[in-house]
């Protein structure tokens, strides 16, 4: 799969160097041939982190390592490889993580407990960890700032085309810049596991407050997005603060107010990237944007979207650009959220297709099939209940995605 | 797709009439043309009643009304059509049950509320009951013992073949009989909704412990099997116990030791019809048991079952006849149960493939590819925390699947 999805934005946008971050790209052979497999990122002293982590209880290595090494709040290092997960690997896995760790915590005179590692592609064959450090001084001599691009390209497993965005906002009247990366092709691509993001800011904020804003924009990006509804045992978000933009109030509550602005930028930021995995989905024609209202909460309101979005009947009817509500009232029922049944109403592209429980007494299905036939397909769906709301994006289901993963792996 | 499924049983199995129980059906045109699409049953006083329905929260109108009726314990008569699922009708859809209910009742001479009604087929479009309301008097004329291949026949909808199966047990030392009929092609069809099953006895049970019986046997049958993991808004099931066999003792506890037998029969019916749904699965081209053993409880082996039964790249790896372990570890992870990566063990047609959270030291991959190329597949996982153990059913996800679905309504 190298053809590029369709729904892949024109190009790779311009993003800014992120001041107190410097990034390098090498092959290291890890298991492919001939293209960069592994990202080195330094970061100046007492750079700020926080991260999320796969809830699967069958997680990688690396994932281990970077829950414990994230509770220090602090990170000198990032190193990625593509290739392999290092997922299902027992303690030999661990040791490599521990050894890789150690390698690049030497060259960044750092302890390895400040570096992030994350790894991913096949699962359970042994990371070939020498590899990796067998390239770390020349990666290392070579650092330097921006190079988004590289950096992106090197992190990819089955992804079609590279992920990355950036993001400017003002916090106490001082501007700041975010910048990210992300990979995934599939909540899990075939073997080559994974949805990876790495966010980065030239913001002076700690990292009890980077936690919470991460948290919170990671349920309405990462988390509100879906290809198959599988998950990944490496998914990984990881967020850090340099500190080394211009100076700014030093901010300790993720309330106060002076971050209002940073905090929807950081979302704006992470949506951005999340929907550029699912417009890399495995076998995607159509984009899907479901907004869910009329809630209990905002919660409930995602587990219906997510209901909607998994729902192989839904996805495989927008394949067939049929606007088939039947199967969305089906899907919403099935999401164990309440919902009004004579209240119920659903909209296709704009057109009302259901109001008060039952088919919209003017629906014209000519003008929900033309919207179906489009790339970008709009659903609303409104429960009845409440002002809880939420938006969640995905893509259909089609014979691509059976191709590339009804594939033998070899 | 009228094209029978290659997992279908040789044949529509040769069921016993059960003594209490008259059948019939006929054409009434609901929806489709030159076939039969109503079903009625008669059943002799007294008969009691117990049913577990859809946990969706857009139910369709026979389902609530059926909730109501099976409270009362006791049930005169059945009336099923296919064609129209009397979903997502409102009001009008209620109104269409109460006269369907009123009118079977005045020629079974009960109460309505004694008359379970189903429906199955398109979701939102209101049911033409005068059709049904017209053929009755015909419909009651005929009925007689038996004719279960013809019942089974006249509520299918996108099935590719009719479903049934019958069991024996004794009670306190009298033999009794126990027959039943479903219908299903993946727990929804394409806007043909739906998976019914209706299962007679002639024991002499009251309602409470049928009930408690039905409860516990569909977590075992139909909440055991899934095609593609979406839930219809009609799911019926309900059991029939006519009391009009050999006389046996009164038992009122489900406990009695005297149901043992009965309740196995009771759950090996229901397993196998739920079998037969699975194998009439859209697009269904392999037949998959996955059996989870080393769970914290039953409850917990059978949601980690389900996650695997459910994951989209584990059944297109099954459909690409590739044994991908690595999909099926992913899998357990994300079910949200407790599994031990150091102790996970998988194997494949009965070949181990991983020990102890890691590849099989003498795993064959050759020996799993030979098996997964069979129509029958079986996967076996032990997650190393406790014995909690789980059989569930699933078919893989092809083409097949994604051509039925992904076609236009009309």
């Amino acid at each position: 799969m190298t053809t590029r999805s369709p729904l892949a934005p024109r190009r790779f946008p311009v993003l800014p160097a992120i001041a107190g971050v410097r990034l390098g790209t090498t092959r290291a052979g890890v298991r492919y041939k001939g293209r960069t497999d592994v990202l080195l990122a330094e970061f100046t002293q007492g750079t700020q982190v926080a991260g999320v982590f796969t809830r699967s209880l069958t997680a990688s290595a690396p994932v281990e390592w970077c829950r414990r090494a994230v509770r220090g709040g602090t990170a000198r290092a990032l190193i990625v490889n593509s290739g392999n997960a290092n997922a299902f690997t027992g303690q030999a896995g661990l040791d490599a993580v521990e050894r890789t760790a150690t390698s690049v915590a030497r060259r960044a005179r750092c302890r390895p407990g400040e570096v992030i590692v994350a790894s991913t592609g096949v699962i359970g064959e042994a990371l070939p960890d020498e590899r990796i450090r067998m390239v770390l001084d020349k990666l290392h001599a070579g650092l330097a700032p921006g190079c988004w691009d590289s950096a992106a390209k090197a992190i990819m497993t089955t992804d079609t085309f590279p992920k990355g965005a950036a993001r400017e906002a003002v916090i106490d009247g001082v501007p700041v810049t975010l910048a990210g990366i992300a990979k995934g092709s599939g909540m899990i691509a075939p073997d080559m596991a994974t949805m990876l993001a790495f966010l980065f800011t030239d913001a002076r904020l700690p990292a009890s407050v980077l936690a919470s804003l991460l948290r919170r924009a990671t349920r309405r990006s990462f988390n509100s997005i879906t290809v198959d509804s599988d998950t990944s045992t490496s998914d990984s978000c990881v967020l850090f603060a340099t500190g080394k933009g211009r100076r700014h109030a030093w901010i300790e509550r993720v309330g106060d107010p002076r971050l209002r602005e940073f905090r929807a930028a950081l979302e704006s930021l992470m949506v951005d990237l999340a929907q550029q995995i699912t417009r890399d989905g495995e076998g995607a024609q159509k984009f899907v944007t479901i907004t869910v209202s009329g809630a209990v909460s905002e919660q409930a309101a995602r587990r219906v979207g997510l209901g909607i979005a998994n729902s192989p009947l839904v996805k495989t009817a927008i394949a067939g650009e049929d606007p088939n509500w039947g199967r969305i009232v089906m899907a919403v029922g099935k999401a164990g959220e309440r919902a009004s049944r004579d209240r119920l109403a659903i909209s296709i592209g704009g057109h009302p297709v259901a109001v008060d429980g039952q088919v919209a007494p003017n629906y014209v299905e000519a003008l929900a099939v033309e919207h179906m036939a489009g790339r970008e397909i709009e659903i609303a769906v409104d429960v009845g209940i409440g002002r809880g709301r939420a938006t969640v994006w995905t893509c259909d289901l089609t014979h691509g995605y059976i191709d590339i993963n009804a594939d033998y792996r070899s």
